[in-house]
């Protein structure tokens, strides 16, 4: 490595104080986590002042090194270590810990401090996502470098703790890393043997060393709190040429405090001034809360000026790209997509009659031709998602050119690793699965949500008209369990323009994840009225198929809209005037101002929502007096025709169903 | 072992009757998966005819040996054999596979089938049940044996895919089994290295054996068809004495197929009927479908004929049972609860002011004191969410016989070890963790309501009142998410009375899971009307302040129904007249007919729901005219009453805010 003249007197003071900086922000916010900040304060100064690639005035440039704090709780950590490496993070901010609109909230949040790579908190994300950042890197790199021009080759840092390492997320990130053989991934795991109940031996005494050998990682054992140890190990990462790297950093959680250090009481509450004064005495620390000497900034000063120089001579390779190379490099940089994307996705929308899992594919390779960032994967669905682009490579260890990736039947490891390539800045991931396997990836969903990154999720298989695979494999509750996320846009087509919007949606929605949900079965195209304008099913509900003055408003999404129109003349028989309106994304729908949702809705006309899944959202829109076709028992293991008339979803039952309800 | 006279040709022809009555199910039903079950045969057969003590007539026999096929959508390698074993699942029965109303549906499904212990099919869900099946029979065993007499001491036999291998769950729950060291659970690797995309190798290279080793348990490695390896390796895992077993069995998807075998178009589809005669034509086997040899039952009778003995001896042990040994046993096999439960919970109600979770907690005390078969565990959270029972020891290694349960920070596996637990008939499991990790666990949430288990969760800190922890702990939508879920009952008590009755709720509901969820921070205590009957409580909504006539109701769950109590004599000041409902249960109260609805939420008067958390599920409710409050964007780190103040929940901002809409 390429060290700055640094002293160890001035190391092991930035250490201290990033120990007391933490502990100091707990104490006055009375709350928060001490312990592990005071225990790995030496690794990260380290990581910070020796390894890891950035310029604090640019925490944005594209090629920095990725620092990810999966033990989010350990916020204190990196707040300490970013205020001394000179991100625009004062000693005021830190003051504010955990205080409302401050730029240090209690786990790290994307998007409200420079230098917090994501959002940690949840226990596992954090060193998943870094997988997926490590491996975004591979992939760009593998698009923009020349044998003369390294554009892009950034490395990965992040810290695991226990709990890290027992979720299950974690193991299936691991997994699929040391498949890959990300080399530029370095994760370090803080074996401290506590957690919040006690000492990890009451049930974590599995030898996560070798099961991360089994993974095809590089596997090293030091003493956290030997700098000389730490860093040979970190050396050694960086430069291992094939796999990821695991170093178990043995270290004391809250050292130094005179009665907490190795104590589960360390973790998740103040140690209480006594035990920071001793703590501070023992290596001659000034006692005054939030004492930062000017010693404490050297270390970093000196290693920014050489990345200083690093982001200099980088500008000066971007600023020599041109032809193919530029363009692959802006497209990638800016994840281009055509101004007139919509305009071409709904010209040469599908007007079959098919699955939408199938629509929605066709449209996706168009999508796919049209924006590079696009990368598309599945958990082991591929033949039954169909979202694979075509003509593309498959992504595997040594090839990362390709945009194709096989996540295996790992949920929850693809959300995260989708996340981690969003995060790039370069990617738009796509990935698949079924829709009752949504719940297995949910908190990877949520996290995209709250960071504001563009993921898309194709969920097909989306109701009981899966058919024979039973209750197991049906929907139920699903959609609106999506629905509900903040920031998530849920959107569930009915034919293959509804499909060409959708993709649209996904597309143009840059500050947050959609969820494409998509049938297994087919599907009736939906004739629509001469010079009907696509541009109103962006609005997220729309009128399919209208009357003079309804007196039902027939609500449906995806699959549901087909029985809608078909109930229509059935109603109409029966002397009532029937309009059809089509949602395929209430979310969008709910943003639109009330009159303009009751123009589409009706307001004298009775209500009727038609979905194959839970009523209690629809029971909101349909209102008092509207009425809810819906399934809130789980399904059945059966043949799709035969479960629509046993659940009332075909045509003549939908019709009856009202029909009984009036 | 133990074995009956039984000819190598008997096995034989019950292989190939199991492969191809598989075969010939998925063909006639053109759907289902083909490949594993002709894979598998050899290796069921053994297991049903060599090592499983069952006796079909009793299925339900406490002490059966347990078999779990995690891989669920090989169903009819499952269903032929147990056919073949003579369990009251006939040759017609098969034929319907995958009919409407059949014994054989899609998946294994618990309750459809005599011999079937678990549904499975979502991957992952079935080896990470197995250890908490495993778990049970030491921890009943434990409770029941004695140095003369052994009541319980079954095995656990699963069967596992790569795809239950990938998923997260299964790393989390077998580095649980490896510690606690259940010697009494055999897994089948069923090492096929093909997946629905291909080849395994394609994502899935780590070692997984080394893998298993590294989780503490005894790894072998045969080919899955030779049976005397498989055999040999059977016995010696049986014989363990210290750990779990893990045997990786090489096979061949679809094996014997002319031009499928290794293929993943064996995987999911049916063959083709060339495919199987072609593969019967190999091995001398009638071309009509569905045909079973009258050797094929041969093996599976004489091994009956064992267990038949068997269960007669233990039929003689329990009924020897006296004294505390038959008290416990009796209380344990048919978890027994006080018939006053309610009565005896709610005299004891805490009745001062502090937060749900230290209240519940209080209550949960009593529960467990009252009923033996509650066993409690937490996700690395019993510091916070208080659920470990007092005075219980320790649940671990070699020491079986206490009630508390250290899962770490593994909320999935948790989830499906308590489908175990509660599947083994002995026991009502309490798992603990934070509101927010009910995303984690709710794959195996969802599978408990599905299959009908008591199992009981604890998910507190439940709201943005968890205040600087911040977004990535302040659950928002999860409270609506979780009452999606068909068959759970969420229940959220609003102070000690309402947690007495929410544990009563709980405890007898005995046909699905109930999610409790409790505050973090102290709620006042609510005051009733003289003669107030808590049994009202139980009908999931009640008046708690009431006024004559009222014009607006407020209708509020757990730490909502202060503010709103709060709300009433400001919003009265302002002329209107205030009733306030306290919902602790929705899911009991939308069970009650409409009128008794009405009787609590009122006809006339306005209604204004109010929850800190999403409105979608409360517009329904409150209807057309009705007001919701509530949160549907994400938290913010910051002292909770400054949020309180922020997003609207102090009884001034409650009432401000109904103002405004009014």
């Amino acid at each position: 490595m390429d060290r700055g003249p640094m002293t160890d007197s001035a190391f092991q003071t930035a250490v201290h104080t990033t120990r007391f900086l933490a502990a100091d922000a707990v104490e006055q916010a009375a709350s928060g986590h001490p312990g592990t900040p005071m225990a790995l304060a030496g690794i990260a100064v380290d990581l910070f002042s020796r390894y890891l690639r950035y310029v604090p005035e640019e925490p944005l440039w594209p090629n920095r090194d990725r620092f990810v704090l999966s033990c989010g709780h350990a916020s204190m950590l990196l707040y300490s270590v970013l205020h001394l490496a000179g991100f625009s993070l004062s000693l005021d901010d830190i003051k504010a810990f955990r205080q409302w609109g401050s730029k240090t909230p209690g786990h790290p949040e994307l998007g409200h401090t420079p230098g917090v790579e994501m959002t940690t908190g949840p226990l596992g994300q954090g060193i998943a996502t870094a997988v997926g950042m490590a491996l975004a890197s591979k992939m760009a790199g593998a698009r923009v470098n020349t044998a003369g021009a390294t554009i892009i080759d950034y490395r990965v840092f992040a810290i695991a703790s226990d709990g890290d390492l027992m979720e299950g997320i974690s193991g299936e990130a691991s997994s699929i890393a040391g498949h890959l053989g990300l080399d530029n991934l370095v994760v370090i795991y803080d074996d401290n043997r506590i957690t919040i109940d006690g000492e990890t031996s009451i049930t974590f005494t599995e030898d996560v060393g070798k099961r991360y050998e089994a993974y095809g990682w590089f596997v090293q054992r030091v003493d956290g709190h030997d700098p000389e140890a730490v860093r040979a190990a970190l050396d050694r990462a960086v430069a291992e040429p094939a796999r990821p790297s695991f170093i178990i950093a043995r270290t004391h959680i809250a050292i130094g405090a005179p009665t907490k250090q190795d104590k589960s009481s360390a973790h998740g509450a103040p140690l209480g001034r006594a035990e920071i004064d001793g703590a501070k005495r023992a290596v001659g620390f000034p006692l005054e809360p939030f004492h930062v000497p000017e010693d404490a900034y050297v270390p970093f000063r000196n290693w920014t000026e050489q990345n200083r120089t690093r982001l200099a001579a980088w500008k000066g390779a971007v600023a020599a790209l041109k032809g193919d190379r530029l363009t692959t490099w802006t497209d990638l940089s800016q994840r281009r997509i055509p101004a007139d994307l919509f305009g071409q996705l709904v010209a040469t929308a599908p007007t079959k009659s098919d699955a939408t899992r199938s629509l929605g594919a066709e449209v996706e390779q168009k999508v796919a031709v049209l924006v590079p960032s696009v990368v598309a994967g599945s958990a082991d669905l591929d033949a039954s998602c169909k979202t694979a682009i075509k003509g593309a490579n498959d992504v595997g260890p040594t090839h990362f050119a390709g945009r194709n990736l096989h996540y295996g039947i790992r949920e929850h490891a693809m959300g995260a690793i989708m996340n981690g390539l969003a995060l790039s800045g370069f990617f738009i991931p796509i990935g698949s699965t079924f829709l009752m396997f949504a719940d297995y990836v949910r908190p990877a969903v949520r996290l995209a949500a709250l960071m504001e990154q563009q993921a898309i999720y194709v969920f097909t298989h989306d109701s009981f008209f899966v058919g024979e695979d039973g209750p197991t494999h049906q929907p139920i509750e699903h959609l609106w369990a999506l629905r509900l996320i903040p920031n998530l846009d849920v959107v569930r087509p009915a034919d293959g323009l509804e499909c060409a919007v959708a993709w649209t949606h996904a597309m143009t929605r840059r500050a947050g994840p959609t969820a494409l949900i998509l049938s297994r079965q087919k599907l009736a195209a939906i004739p629509r009225p001469a010079g009907f304008d696509p541009q109103t099913i962006l609005n997220g509900a729309y009128v399919v198929a209208d009357t003079t003055d309804p007196t039902l408003v027939l609500i449906a999404s995806g699959s549901e809209v087909e029985p809608a129109l078909g109930a229509k003349p059935l109603l109409e028989a029966k002397g009532h005037r029937v309009r059809v309106v089509s949602v395929p994304c209430w979310d969008a729908f709910a943003r639109l101002p009330p009159t303009e949702q009751e123009a589409v809705l009706g307001v004298g006309a009775r209500r009727v929502s038609i979905e194959a899944g839970t009523t209690a959202g629809w029971r909101g829109i349909v209102g008092t007096n509207g009425i809810v076709i819906g399934l809130d028992r789980f399904g059945a293991s059966a043949p799709a025709e035969r479960l629509a008339v046993e659940f009332g979803f075909t045509a003549e039952r939908v019709a009856e169903r009202i029909q009984a309800a009036l």
